[in-house]
């Protein structure tokens, strides 16, 4: 029999939908088992969603601390722990397990502030033994690798525009106050629990990571306009920036979390001097090229020339794969590396130091907004 | 903890993509567990097969009828058998399982024959404990049930047209000759395998259970025009039907597996006297609703209009779901069905009396092109 | 100064919105001046509509054989007449003309009936020196005739299957009753007056020129099944067809004008042994071209691979044309044709010939789907 | 006879495609008839152009003053002038007309510079009987007039953001070196002949103004990037530009000349508190609508809720129009405007006030740029 990681979890507990998407994306390549939780600060909760996963009693914690020092002393232990908190508490937890040597698979972000994002990135670094996966699931679908594989491969030439945008409307239609806003926003009008930036750090830093991802370019400087919800409610919901990239090229970025009307989603585009790429996510399984001479291509998933994207795909062409296909990716890209670590092989799954860059680039859209500066980063 | 399903799996072994698509679907939702398994008629090869797996050798089989014989006898036997076995299997295996009382999830079609389908309904309709899922997974997809649910909310009244198409190439582009048809089509050439009709039992099935699905309308009469590869290869690559349905509507019918650049794939069009629905499966977290007043409206898996579409959904508003999140519905429903047998709930999943109406609608099909003549069925 | 063709008109007179289009056609590449019209059998209607185009009332007919009498006489008579009446008189008044030696430009269809096409069809061939032009204006989209180009170069292979509808609303969302339908579809309930065949005479006679104009291939036989509105009024709107073309090719066809919510219009599908295409009305400045082999290409008027259909645009590329647009093409290739009979260029827009087969196809239609009988035309 | 306007042009001759735009347009509503023109500086040029436009020798010109002045002294003179040369000549020539009392429709930019926009704008406010129509014809498309309607009504609330982007790529594939530079660019690289900015004049102009016609709104402060093409090609060909409405919107701005394989062409996105609008100009004939509760809308020219775009159609519902049919309703709103000045009436086509403000959003964005600060106007 091979060889199956077994996996704790911090948070994802009752009412949480991306704990779902975690369990479900874990499981799909039966690769790990799920054999301890700290689900909810609340013992009694814990326990009872353990239960309803099937853990034992003695595996479900109610301290992410307690978990990983239990768990550290069982000989069936756990061999990662996935972190699934609200960004405020991802370095601290991620770094308590990291240092009992526990592989961490995390939910983005990375941190929530640039300064948690330098100490997480330093301790591991320290431990060269630990692998450590940042779910940037959009990075995950098979059209994004493809994207990343014709950039590599020179197809649309030498990068000069990139154009990313991640519009959502978070208030689902209903029109947003000051008294049912707490409600709307839950904890993302807490900058502890949320951090630096709400907007930034929940959808921005998808966008962000996804343009670098993909383009393999890394921001230099940048012109950034952030905008609070209004003077009533704390909360920024809307970043506009302008870049250049270290190549020269330029760049476009907005997020919004209260564009009305705004399932336009996740969308990039990037232009070279041979032609560009477009990509949007609530279409996940085509990717738009555009050559600079010659007809637009649409590869789709699977098909021809898009073979390549085959790799990073369960099922077979012409049959869409969503949002927890392209999650399970990362899960089971982590499982390959902590099974076989093969230095020569690629890695595609979105690593710490993608993640400090991600930081970076949202501080510096905090300082430019503040200052009304260009500033380099 | 809750009771979790014990699956056996007959069929899906080495090689077979359409297995690991069924293991996937049954782990997601966390309602079944695979204990035993039939992967091949070499002792071996199914031993190494589930082991694979992690299971146990001693439940691994070579022969399903040993499979189901032993799984009786245990405790800890299996409750539930999925079988993804080439068509022309599917009646006699499923058979010879309700027949020891085990509950059924078959691949489809139904079978392979009218004759075979009507043999396995009547055993279904004997063993009245026996819960029978197949899985026309198509008909899972958040936005075929929100379909089928405006259709029955009398969105678009009473049905007068309805245009149905599943369009594939199977040869991936290669020319085909009698030579290589052997390994492109590999078992599909076999009568015996396949059953009556390659294209009809393979795809065009899907095809029109799915029409029938959203559109609660039965055929009446048909006209069907079926074609041969061409007179050196033995298999019936294209099929275009005329349809009078139950109500009077018209509808048109067709299926091919020889359509080069055919990666259209599965489209349905239903027109009522209100308006009409259209939704791909290339696309298929939309549904576009065309009112006879007012205008086109696309509706998005889980957004407003929507919101019935969230009850077959795992992910998020804006966030797509694609081919395996449809398949799992269709488990998930089976194991609540198997789990509560509340005659109340509505069920969703596909059911022998649908695969019936298939089997029957593809014979029909066969006569008529031979017959060149309007038929009832 | 270049020589400026004197046109007449027949019908298109007030209400006519057809008649709108062809004089805006006839005006835009300045090949054509509007010299004199019968634009109503009532003499002060059609002179008062007459000057507002500014014609001379002795030029305003009431009678088109008045006209074509008069204006034969005259030495600034017409040079060439559009016919823009009802189908039951194309083929009457464009005899009168071309007997008359009078260049012909008729609206389709071509004829009425068969055995009106058959007659005008021979008075045509009879009158070597007459210019006659049919327009089907949609086979005269840039890129319907960059798809004929891709056809004829063989960039698709042999044609194995040809898909196409025309699918409209003629109720514009309204419920038809035997008490509104005079009013809805006007003179379309006249047999007299509209012809064989009101839904294949006015749209689907479009539907199939267009599937012959781009594939080159001739119907050789045919299923038909066309179902009249219902017990009540007296109006064939729907039907559906199965097609056997020369080649050995297959094809459907669908045309309906009470499709609730159905403005998809007009659109065709070709496909052949190294791969398809397809072309929407609504959205015409497009073609896509699914290679068997590679990914799908989206063709966009004027760009690259496109060239060839900068032959028949007068806008740049990536600004869209229209339907003016295209109809304007058959009046400008038709007035170049009269300039200039040189025998080896090629000419784009329809004739006699392909109404006349048009006209034959609609006949075999009506004969089939009363015999339940496959007939060969 | 009712009075058909007599159009004098300048500019537009031999090589122009623009100058053909003009002149279809002119004539597809028959209000205009084309009767003199200043088409080259080359005598012999202007004289047999204007004679293939069926002019008299003595009306074709080759000095847009001349033709001014005599034009002013003939009884059977030009009532007005449409002025289709280089932006750099905007301004002199249409004050001359102005100045000797004639209408003006003049093709974008109002001027090429602020200083020249300034001082033509007060021009045409002393000439208080002169009609001044600017073709900023993407404006006049049925569905952006349906777009404003809608933001006037309300449908959308509140506007909060603007996304507007015009991309093309002038190279048409080609890599662009200083050498082809000249033949690619033609006068585009000579600042006296195309103004402060060729991006902005050329195409952002038309992007900015699209976004105040839909929006109903103005800029208040931007924060411009401009960049050249590159240290050796002195063009500037990438502007991207951060905005402040005067109601507080947040905008984003950009236009580019050299976007390989950019034939996205002209795109504006508009969100507002209860909604939000998008159109594509390479697909005119929809918009598209998300209202923040329900599902998202597709509006289609002439259909049902786009009823208010019949005003501004020729073609009926389902039958796609274009650029032309667009720029044609400028020409046709300029004649009616002149024809009947009527105070009351609503007027749709783009004035002198428009143009000023784009002349001075340009310099802004300009200024801006170099100072890079945000800057007021």
């Amino acid at each position: 029999m091979k060889k199956i990681l077994k996996l704790g979890i911090v948070g994802g507990g009752p009412g949480s939908w991306i704990g779902n998407i975690h369990r479900i994306s874990s499981g799909i390549d039966g690769k790990y088992k799920i054999c301890a939780g700290s689900f909810s600060r609340n013992v009694k909760t814990s326990s009872s969603f353990g239960s309803s996963l099937n853990l034992n009693k003695d595996r479900c914690y109610s301290n992410y601390k307690t978990m990983a020092d239990r768990e550290s002393e069982r000989e069936d232990g756990i061999d990662v722990v996935a972190i699934m908190t609200p960004p405020g508490s991802h370095q601290i937890i991620a770094e308590y397990f990291i240092k009992k040597n526990f592989h961490v698979i995390s939910d983005k972000p990375f941190a929530s502030t640039y300064d948690q994002a330098k100490k997480l990135y330093s301790t591991i670094k320290k431990n060269k033994k630990i692998i450590y996966g940042l779910t940037h699931n959009y990075s995950a679908y098979p059209m994004v690798r493809m994207a990343k594989k014709l950039v590599k491969d020179g197809k649309i030439g030498n990068i000069e525009f990139v154009n990313v945008e991640y519009v959502q409307d978070w208030s689902n239609g209903i029109e947003v106050t000051k008294k049912n806003s707490k409600k709307i926003f839950r904890w993302k009008l807490d900058k502890n629990v949320v951090g630096s930036s709400a907007v930034l750090n929940e959808i921005g830093t998808h966008a962000y990571h996804l343009a670098n991802y993909i383009s393999g370019l890394k921001g230099s400087s940048l012109f950034a306009d952030i905008k609070k919800f209004n003077k009533k409610i704390n909360l920024d919901n809307n970043a506009q920036v302008l870049l250049n990239y270290e190549n020269g090229a330029k760049g476009m970025f907005w997020t919004c979390i209260s564009a009305k009307g705004g399932n336009y989603g996740l969308r990039i585009r990037i232009f070279g001097s041979k032609g560009s790429l477009e990509w949007v996510q609530n279409d996940p399984n085509y990717l738009r090229l555009n050559p600079s001479k010659g007809a637009v291509k649409i590869l789709e998933k699977g098909f021809h020339e898009a073979d390549f994207s085959k790799n990073f795909a369960r099922v077979k062409s012409g049959h869409p794969e969503g949002y927890v296909d392209a999650f399970a990716n990362i899960y089971n890209e982590v499982a390959d590396h902590i099974n076989s670590k093969d230095n020569k092989k690629i890695r595609y799954y979105p690593t710490a130091h993608e993640g400090l860059l991600t930081a970076k680039f949202i501080q510096t859209c905090i300082d430019s907004s503040r200052k009304k500066k260009w500033l380099k980063f």
